[in-house]
């Protein structure tokens, strides 16, 4: 019996979504069964010994460890990740100046075996933001540009939310309406949405920019708890030896 | 534009995972976006009113409401959503003793639009466990007979290692290889499996028989927190009414 089994229903790939319970992030494997390339989006430090012992497991060789930004609310596994596997090597948007071993800018494509990712310039939560659009399996990494029902904050980091309103519109609802959209985070236990479902139903991007704008600026949230550990960490990709260093 | 791109990727199926984060359930919406008919196994009792407004909000009909087994560690949603849509059917196994408008044994097919889910009898967790085999999806939910690299308790109900393990074995295990599972919890943040996984990777079942059922005899688990409001709430289907009424 093949081994690629494991890659589940459609047997031509590997996608696992998975979930921190503390500050709801959502982690996703995707891989190639065939030549076992995977990668990992989103990685929470507290949770990469699961991440790597279920790659492992199945057998998969991390090429990429990719952040779709700069966090506030966790510290990313990417650091770690690196100690536990010399070879992966860790990616962020060029425009969040943070630490990695790639720089990743519009349009760039990162390879995984037969597969590859668009990556999409989606700024407003922060300037780094990126998406990541699987076009040959109908999905999009969002991050905090939109999340189900709703978006990323604009309040702190380079929040702007005529940026992100922009973002949105230009280069997530402009994909096909039946991709499925994958947030990095949802705090209601939905895993998962669409680009048509957001297009009729998300209560803050179904309004004009100027409503959003100020729907936005009105929200009042509280200051990220983590934001103060997590965003110097995520700065240098999760890691602490590096940024002790520079002390 | 049709509507029936809030499907997503495939088109022409909808597939939804939800959480509960107290007691790590999860709950699955199926549906056919042609017809319109959903399905929605294993409802949580708090979260109802997140479940009916996705189906409402993609304007999906709630057919059945069906509950893998007679749950100990959360109530039911099936009493409140048929109290809010009383159009809509409640099923379980009929193995459970438990009420409901529709008692399901092994070989039943629950039909939704153009999809039908096959019944599985799968006891050993509790006498009326139940995994539905969506064949057209390459999919089966499998409620507590089988956990992502773990399995349901046998300690309390009418928990029996031997029959979990032959049901574990014969029902699921004899499925494709590249079948996703979705169980009713997880506990590590994972979200499904597959038949080749557990079959190769999972940690109790792929030992003997005998190692199983000792395995499973020295677990020494505490005493589940919500059974004694659970059990006799789930055993009518969570109408709390209804269960008053028979004092
Ligand atoms: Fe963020
Ligand atoms: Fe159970």
């Amino acid at each position: 019996r093949k081994m690629s089994a494991l890659a589940g229903r459609d047997n031509d790939y590997i996608f696992r979504q998975l979930l921190e319970y503390t500050s709801f992030t959502y982690t996703y494997i995707l891989a190639d069964p065939e030549s076992k390339e995977a990668i990992l989006i989103d990685p929470v430090i507290e949770m990469v010994n699961r991440d790597i012992k279920i790659i492992e497991d199945m057998g998969l060789n991390l090429k990429y460890a990719i952040n779709t930004h700069v966090h506030a609310d966790h510290v990313t596994g990417t650091g770690e990740i690196k100690k536990k596997i010399p070879s992966c090597k860790s990616m962020i948007s060029k425009y969040s100046n943070a630490k990695a071993d790639v720089q990743l800018s519009e349009g760039d494509k990162i390879k995984f075996g037969k597969f590859e990712l668009e990556v999409r310039s989606t700024p407003g939560h922060t300037d780094g933001c990126l998406t990541y659009v699987w076009h040959q399996k109908n999905m999009a990494f969002t991050g905090d540009a939109i999340l189900i029902r709703g978006c990323g904050r604009t309040d702190f980091q380079q929040g702007n939310s005529g940026r992100l309103y922009d973002s949105v519109h230009n280069q997530i609802f402009s994909l096909p309406p039946n991709f499925t959209l994958y947030p990095a985070h949802d705090y209601t236990g939905q895993t998962s949405t669409t680009v048509e479902e957001e297009k009729k139903l998300n209560p803050r991007l179904t309004k004009t920019k100027e409503e959003f704008i100020k729907i936005m600026k009105e929200l009042n949230l509280p200051y990220p708890k983590q934001i103060d550990r997590a965003v110097p960490a995520n700065m240098v990709c999760g890691m602490f030896e590096l940024q002790d260093a520079k002390k």
